[in-house]
């Protein structure tokens, strides 16, 4: 494929992140195929054409349906709220378009159930947007316990903390509704998850805890119940034998991107912090104990693609290049070459595993993740 | 009381901590009553005795029975293993001691219940060697909480990680058999437990999972069984309805002494590890956004009593003056004030909740602490 | 100005740092100029039009004059070697061009001088590539001064530490010989001066020390002498009365973007390490004394133009993201608005103070930048 | 020597810290000779009482030339302030008493030079509390410089910041008058200068440069000029040709006891703060590139003699610990075991090197140590 003509759906967060992706992946990586932004699509003609001003596509639209149907589009970036992402991601595969959507899935089973489905018979790539594995750290952290270099790994924990909604006095919301899903389950879990699979192998069973800081909100003169739940612990059992447990709290204080891993292993151990997501501390069990201590290592070229955005170590990528390393990761899968890129098995993998920590929430038991369909 | 005289059996590790502790306890708060170090007790006399010389004891003796029948003796302090604790404690509080007993407080629940039942029929003073809560910043923490400063807590995690069983070639001792106990559970979880419970309350129900990172260790030409757990994970529910979860492993590669307390509350949130010991991490929800972070707190003389042991601030007082903070704390008991010392009931709440979650492990099921009993 | 055609010299390191600026700048701020990549320009042409496929200019040569001379071109980035700075933008300047320069200016203080002289009499905007004064943490640490919130500022340290000539056995180079500038001095402490100077005004007189970590290097079969210092030190006496200490060593081994500024002031302090320039620490000298500490302040949308670049806080931007707002800083001089942009009056006075470091030490004494002079 | 009688002059901050040495030396190293607390002396025979039964002396006096003329007293301790340092000190030598002076040594050169000439002629040990050297990890970082493990030292730099005079409306006090010493110079440097020798080894040449904050303090109902320099900055040259920077501020708000050490080598680099002084900082230029960081190595028995106090790593020393060790050191000197002391001689060569720092600062150039006599 000499050249690739995208589409976007949205202009929010995340599909500000998208544009600028597309808008970097050939500068950044000096590789074809030719990225050209061919249509950009939002809620309203004005916002859409505005928005495509900016971020430089072509041409702008508020009928999405038109846009996923539009032969010269090869590759559609699907970025709206979660209750969307089925009924468009379906549309655009069935299009034959390849699809980049924003995690997660959906809201229920069936629907993810049906979007990998979708996928399986378009042929067509078909990834999420689960950024924080493409850190090139992240990608280090792999290859270490991929070479033993922590010996066999017998543990982990993950906890993936923010405060956006900690204010107790913030109004009720769309987030607060059950409608939405369960709550920081699916909104933060699914990003644990995903450095789960990908570093250490599926999960077999799980037990699921959750809690709700705040019973109701401001709504109007008074207040309104919060359906969801805005805590989640739940332990995990994976098919390798190793367990561990993921925490979420999208009510703490003063964590604004806090996603903390450790791996034990049997001859070291790996820690990770996502609000220092240019630093992995790595503890190795050899040479003599008087000078033994994690080690910090400084993103830099030695850390691929690092050395695609800068010559120079510890000077530090951000948010956004993840999602220039992702897109560049669906251009290699639909150019045929592997990559680290979350596909639509993998996310139903994580979608399974997130209604499977709700049910054993509500059961009080271990639940098998092969137990959950729709 | 103006003075008191003081028997310690055990010269191991808690055996110095609880010397120097009793050496320095009256020089460092410059308090009465005054402390004699009356008789030092262990295995051997000759041990005994050289010990007793090191440490300042007058006297040194190997039969433990004969020295907590002492009528000269006011307080024994017991730091033996685990398994002698209760015959030990029970003796001395039938004699009429005060008694200073490390942690756990036994093996089985039974034991347990029966030392709380000699202190409660002794009318003295029974504490428990549970040292990180004598932190000077635990007690501000508390103090934070108390006053509200992070709002209404909703959530904790506590973990507790150190490597002294992380080599998987190390031999199999008896930490490894069952009958030392549960493994990770009793020897970190009770840590802890013990500052969940002074911060945040009793707990009402558990869930439990624990795992063997080595199955076997090397014994003798060949292979044995590891009968303990090394990881631990609870999840909690306390009486007050907050909910959190506690981890513990000793096969932590790089962990030598890490507690790390995270505690969430609807205005804040705190952060502790104890391997920084000396600083706390508070976030407060308030002023502008812009300036808004987690302040670390550096330990002084702001925070009673370290201004006891050290003038100036941020100059780090260490873990044996915990113990002395520890020590000064019992004295306070045994002079009928109020003091942070664990006492024999606080301790046997911890040892029910340990028991609740290896039944909880077992049954796969939440389990009410008050459901256990021997 | 509606567009702005825009012509790039270098494609190296900071040459795709620009041409990731110019391609985002419109995307990521939403605002006019539109920016039209024009022309790059490299030593062949076959470089030039490599590079310019994969950075999306539409032209691409290998005869920089010409470049410059093109009417059509509005503005000039030059990201060349230092000693090619002068000829091109004094070029670029006469040519009616907008410049923005790489740092430092050039290897001589004549070379500077007249750049600075050139850029006066064109009436067009020249700036300098000082992308650390960029950061929006940086601008937060500006605003807090200027407020007052650290009182009245009396000292500040600044180093400049990274390790790409750490390895004594890496062999001679350009950047090892006197005629590319005096080592360190003028590679390195540029920017910590114009931190100095962006945070806290200008400089009076200077003390300067320098030092070869390594006094020859491998060159063919034999080794030649360092001509440049690696280390160096300098004393400031800044206009306001404040001093302080730079200090730069390109042979720090470990240290790979670090920036390590510390402002002390009669109310508070301000830290802020170049390795983490997400962060930001802060001391206060208020509240009650217990819970008084320095807070590590997370970059978010608090912190303009942060939001620009991702919604949520704490996510972080990379180093590319600084010249992405530096190229805005261009733009809005451009346009006729204030702009923190380092222009060639204020890199001038970098210069200067260079020197005077370099002519402190040959004579070992304070020496005021006033007096210098090509 | 079976056992060692010891008095003690003064029983503030310093004197309470001698007073637990003294009390722990023999219970922490298990050593001899057997510690005799004879005698304690403060200004006043009711506080010198007070004070002598909370720290164990068995007696008291106000007279301190009887003291240190008591033929039964072996070793005296002197923690007076420092313009008594002399007069006590040589008396005590003279008496025939080995000595452990707090440093400095005495705010002239003269009288540091009267002292160190007293301490030869006696023939006794005569030591200073350069507490700092005493650190385990401090030890553990020389002998890592000493064993080449970051090849050949070419730069340090060394900070100490308190903030104990930063609040400018403090009152005047004998801290900020001339007659007191000069300032953050002879007050902070020596520590930091202790370091420097003791890791790097003695100083050339100086050069030097001085601060006042503020210029006046409250005193009564006006205000008082300030006569000392709460700011410090000195260039180093050592004997050895490396070069370095020793800063100090004792007004620096929010540092509570940093000392901040980095020395920088061919092959590596070690950095240090005071502050977590439970943790040393190594680089090692070694093994993969991919995976080198600074590693944070924890206090463990594998520093000796950090084991003496804790048997668990990573469990955490205080600062009243490192003067045990200091006790223990000068024990050794004592029973003629080399130590890590700083002798008298040591510590001529730091008094030397402030007096060489002063002179520099008041002269505007580089001034070499040797050059300063009395």
């Amino acid at each position: 494929m000499a050249t690739i003509n995208v589409g976007l759906i949205g202009t929010g967060y995340m599909g500000k992140a998208h544009a600028l992706a597309w808008r970097n992946v050939g500068a950044v990586f000096g590789a074809r195929p030719d990225v050209r932004m061919h249509t950009l699509c939002d809620a309203t003609p004005e916002l859409a054409a505005a928005k495509a001003a900016e971020f430089g596509f072509t041409r702008a639209t508020a009928d999405w349906r038109a846009m996923v149907a539009d032969p010269e589009i090869d590759a559609v970036s699907v970025t709206t709220p979660n209750a969307l992402h089925a009924e468009m991601a379906i549309a655009a595969l069935k299009a034959g378009k390849h699809l980049w959507c924003e995690k997660p899935m959906a809201p229920t089973l069936a629907e993810s159930e049906a979007m990998a489905a979708a996928a399986r018979a378009s042929g067509r790539v078909a990834i999420l947007g689960y950024n924080y594995v493409q850190n090139p750290l992240i990608a280090q952290a792999r290859a270490l316990i991929e070479a033993g270099a922590i010996g066999d790994v017998n543990h982990f924990r993950v906890e993936m903390d923010e405060d956006y909604l900690a204010d107790p006095d913030a109004p009720h919301s769309w987030r607060s509704e059950r409608k939405s899903g369960y709550g920081a389950l699916d909104d933060f879990c699914v990003h644990p998850l995903s450095l789960v699979a990908h570093l250490l192998g599926p999960t077999k069973e799980v037990f699921g805890e959750m809690a709700k800081p705040y019973a109701d909100r401001p709504a109007g003169a008074g207040r309104r119940a919060v359906e969801t739940h805005d805590i989640v612990t739940a332990l995990l059992r994976l098919e390798s034998g190793v367990c561990g447990t993921i925490m979420a709290d999208r009510c703490a204080w003063g964590r604004k991107g806090r996603i903390f891993v450790q791996v034990y292993g049997s001859k070291g151990m790996i820690a990770f912090d996502q609000e220092r997501f240019n630093e992995l501390q790595l503890y190795v069990a050899d040479g003599p104990e008087e000078t033994r201590g994690f080690r910090t290592i400084l993103s830099g070229p030695a850390h691929p693609p690092y050395g695609r955005f800068i010559a120079a170590p510890g000077h530090q990528i951000g948010f956004n290049d993840l999602k220039t390393i992702e897109c560049r990761a669906f251009l290699d899968r639909i150019e045929g070459r592997a990559s680290t890129a979350v596909d639509f098995e993998a996310g139903l993998a994580i979608e399974r595993t997130i209604h499977a920590i709700a049910r054993a929430f509500d059961d009080g038991r271990w639940t098998a993740v092969a137990s959950l369909s729709s």
